[in-house]
């Protein structure tokens, strides 16, 4: 299996380490990051500045940087570096990229959903840790995350990746769980906040910052955040199709104000 | 009815001009855009960097600059600005946003998107024109926008908006058209396409473009592109619940490798 691993967070993120050593045996591996972090820079793609490849070899991985958001590597690996590719896998992001307010400007996501629409079945890690610190080293949630990585791996290479599916957002809590739940995407995961404040010249600032809101059960941010499991939640890049009679009523009330 | 309009492309966009004199006369209008252009930007948002808000006068506006992305702007005008806004307009953006490929990664969208988890109600409106210049001066295709952002806010002052849904993606053909027709989300619009070229010095460095791809009939880029109507593709932010049978046997199988 060729599998490509991206991080948003660039070369030197442990998350990227982890991930690599956790699939490092089961597939031929491709790494491609943006050279700087990309974090919350959703799907963007990069269209007025021409892009270049470099390569490094840092903490035993052979890895490209390029200079763009997570989406320009999905298009520059699968069109340029690289024949075929498999599977895509995306992160381990630190922090979690749970609700749709997070999730739809998540670069960790955003690299997944384009390798999904670039037909290359996909998986975005994220674990629920605040520094990247608490990532380093030999610790128990290490070892966890490693562990989980490689089974979800071996699963696809054993039954297959799960079909109607374009891609799959997996979630870890903070702490070490092997439990999977099947979860749905809460709508939104912070109250978002402003804070005015003055710089010494006495002009006005601003700050946005999100207090986190209770989750419902059944979503991701509930299974991460109260349960402490594993959330595993497929995505069908589709929205919803909504109930059609409130729309066509509109549309036709619009459609009849032409004179 | 207290409208909040704004427009990834700046306060120079005359798509932002145009929104403006249609719906000037239908309500309070507060106008907030992002100082420079933050086109593709999607729902990214700054948490990393002060954020600042100034005033100008342009063309008969009265705009507040922020220097941020669509969703913060979106952010900072509900929680700083104002008090209350019954409707959030985005746009109109020069080029279409049709496809899951674009609206991904459309600051248009992205910011009707943000209004709509924030709870209002929101607009994206785009026009199929390749440069801004279409929408220049007084020509058919600037007083047919005009006339029908004006018909949909009027329907919805009217009507109110419709129920179930979060916000409503209008892409307009580049030719006058009165038509609107209710429109699914195409996957795919381009098939990308990476540009290996050399520099002076003889490095290699890339671009990234996009070829159109034939359109499937009933989707976003089909009406607005080959039947040249206004698609009205209404947007509930959701995905689509998978078929759960495949998804529960891969976690089965996956839990089952626990020992």
């Amino acid at each position: 299996m060729e599998i490509l691993i991206t991080n948003d967070d660039g070369p030197y993120s442990s998350g990227l380490k982890i991930l690599y050593e956790a699939v490092k045996n089961l597939g031929n591996i491709h790494i491609v990051v943006p050279e700087t972090p990309k974090s919350a820079s959703g799907l963007g793609i990069t269209l007025h500045k021409p892009l270049r490849i470099s390569q490094i070899f840092f903490r035993d991985m052979n890895i490209y940087l390029i200079n763009g958001t997570p989406s320009d590597i999905i298009y520059i690996a699968l069109n340029m570096l690289f024949n075929k590719i498999d599977l895509v896998l995306s992160g381990i992001n630190i922090g979690d990229n749970t609700s749709m307010q997070v999730i739809l400007s998540s670069g960790t996501v955003g690299a997944a959903a384009q390798a999904a629409l670039s037909g290359i079945p996909a998986i975005a890690f994220s674990v629920a840790v605040e520094t990247p610190k608490e990532l380093e080293g030999e610790n128990d949630l290490v070892y966890s995350l490693t562990r989980n990585v490689k089974k979800i791996i071996e699963a696809i290479n054993e039954k297959g990746f799960p079909k109607d599916i374009d891609l799959i957002n997996i979630n870890f809590p903070n702490i070490p769980s092997n439990t999977f739940e099947l979860a749905r995407i809460a709508r939104t995961r912070y109250s978002n906040i402003v804070d005015e404040r003055l710089d010494p010249r006495g002009h006005r600032y601003y700050w946005i910052y999100g207090e986190p809101l209770k989750p419902e059960p059944g979503t991701d941010v509930y299974i991460v955040h109260v349960k402490k499991n594993i959330a595993f939640t497929p995505i069908k890049l589709d929205f919803r199709d909504i109930s059609k009679e409130t729309v066509t009523s509109f549309l036709k009330y619009l459609s009849s104000k032409e004179k």
